[in-house]
């Protein structure tokens, strides 16, 4: 059967667009509240699952040897813009294990936020590794590295030290098997694995509640989710979805995107997780699925809600400012 | 029924993002030829009707009036990306008319490829109206209205006489009413308006064989598209899909993309068309069909079908060039 379709995208009176999904929503407990469309087929979850891959930088102790705080911490669980702040804290971490920017394997991109890439290149004849969304992980990574004795060279690789060790941990968290049969390659050059949205939302509702996890393991995976809700600007940046909605309850929303259309998100207190992806690969759909979710599960609290649901339906303009139709989710999202 | 998956892109060995769509190729007579998924929805065509929006041009006399030629018409019916070129002959379209920027009503925006974007940030303080990628188009409006005596004022609304002259051509070809039920508002602030992809073929196919057509309408019809064929660097820019693939084989394709995932082509030699969506929206994916069904068009030519399906087909690479996964067309394109 088809997977349902979640956001709609309309222009006057009519759909323009249909985007279909998949949505887990699971407990602490491992227990699924939540399943739309085929939560069983193994899906990348790319950047969704870097607060996941920084838990080495913690866990080894690393960031407590570095001086790491939650700038630092929500950094390296990002997919920042490049802006001047993400650039200046990935190169504070990289100085901090004595390193710089040429340790970076991540490759070089302009930021994807079109004004930080006007300003970019305004001011740059070229972005470099420091630029690119990726840097803050690598950062982690090579100071992770670094600080056990191991050459960060080669630190993207399958085989390097660091990369099993993630692989191990993703495994204990999400209890799929990690290996080469789903492992593809990210855009930063480090492996990525497919694992049913199930199973990943379930890792993420163990980050946060730390049932099932051990005691170091929990304290560190909680460590790195208050970071990022701490310091939402470093985990994506200005205007960006992940931000806006850690912002709009803070302390209390966990929430990072992955590229095609990837979403994981966390309430703590709550103690649930949602997985999600847009079938399509398409992050503006992606977006108003998790912010719609996010906001049923604040109902109880409509000043949140509405600000959440504000996320999730919006109108779009076009280059005169009129209003042309709207990115809203299907009541079949609620269902 | 849920329209079939047209498009997969893959990472490693799995699929990881899917693109459903609905395709309608359909000969001068008004034949379906092959028909994939819904074909009787209403889609808005958006920009792959700017060669129909452009009859008023000609067939007005302003055309030769002005004394444009081929470059003069493919931009007319183009979605520029906004190049030197491109912003130089909308410049002389409009002086032609006794015209400047002013006119346009189009709204203005920075260029959707990168790299032109990264230049125009480097050299503009702020993108106009003429770097819309609307603008030739927009430009071609204000000759037709100014030719024929008519104030270009508004020339965007509605109740423009052009805009009802358009209504009047796009009605003629594809066979559908046009009117406020299936209007909406176009990002270059026009109407456009919902019809369903058979008869959006339909249209194409009438414009390119002359079928149905009266003699001056088949003249103008034919003139436009053997201006987008004969200069398709001014119907898109630099490395774009309509520009790739008109040039393939020179003369003999008719390519133009819409926003939201539309595509419309015709094999003028072949009588027929091709109106697509995919119905995400989302641009690759129409690429790869459109691409796909040209290839496939071209069996006999196989030196034609394998560039062809080398734009259907590709492999995408990551920030350091490594080969991630493939957008690819599958066999239910074929069926």
């Amino acid at each position: 059967m088809a997977n349902p379709v979640l956001v709609e995208v309309t222009r006057g009176n009519l759909v323009e667009s249909r985007h279909r999904g998949m949505v887990a929503i699971v407990d602490g407990d491992g227990t699924l509240v939540t399943s739309l469309g085929d939560i069983d087929l193994p899906v990348f979850p790319r950047s969704a699952c870097k607060a996941m891959q920084a838990l080495p930088l913690v866990e080894s102790g690393a960031a407590d040897a570095f001086g790491f705080g939650n700038r630092e911490l929500a950094l390296s669980a990002s997919s920042h813009s490049g802006e001047p702040e993400h650039v200046a804290v990935a190169t504070a971490m990289l100085k901090a294990a004595g390193r710089d920017e040429s340790v970076l394997e991540c490759g070089a991109h302009w930021s994807f936020e079109q004004p930080v890439l006007i300003r970019q290149a305004r001011s740059l004849d070229h972005p470099t590794a420091l630029h690119n969304n990726c840097s803050g992980k690598h950062a982690g990574f090579v100071c992770a590295a670094c600080h056990v004795g191991q050459d960060p060279k080669g630190y993207v690789t399958y085989d390097h030290p660091l990369q099993a060790e993630i692989r191990d941990v993703m495994a204990d968290l999400t209890g799929s098997p990690l290996g080469h049969d789903n492992c593809g390659t990210d855009g930063c050059s480090i492996p990525t694995y497919a694992v049913p949205l199930r199973t990943l939302a379930s890792g993420f509702a163990k980050m946060a509640t730390g049932i099932g996890l051990g005691t170091e393991r929990g304290r560190a995976a909680r460590r790195i989710i208050e970071a990022c809700m701490a310091e939402p600007f470093y985990v994506a940046g200005t205007r960006r979805a992940c931000t806006r909605l850690m912002k709009v309850a803070p302390g209390r929303i966990f929430a990072k995107t992955g590229a095609e259309g990837v979403f994981c998100a966390a309430i703590p207190e709550q103690g649930i997780a949602i997985a999600l992806k847009c079938e399509d690969g398409t992050t503006r759909a992606a977006e108003s699925m998790v912010a719609g979710l996010l906001a049923r599960r604040f109902r109880d609290e409509p000043e949140i809600a509405d600000q959440l649901m504000g996320i999730a339906n919006h109108t779009m303009r076009n280059w005169n400012g009129i209003a042309v139709g709207d990115v809203r989710v299907t009541d079949a999202l609620f269902a």
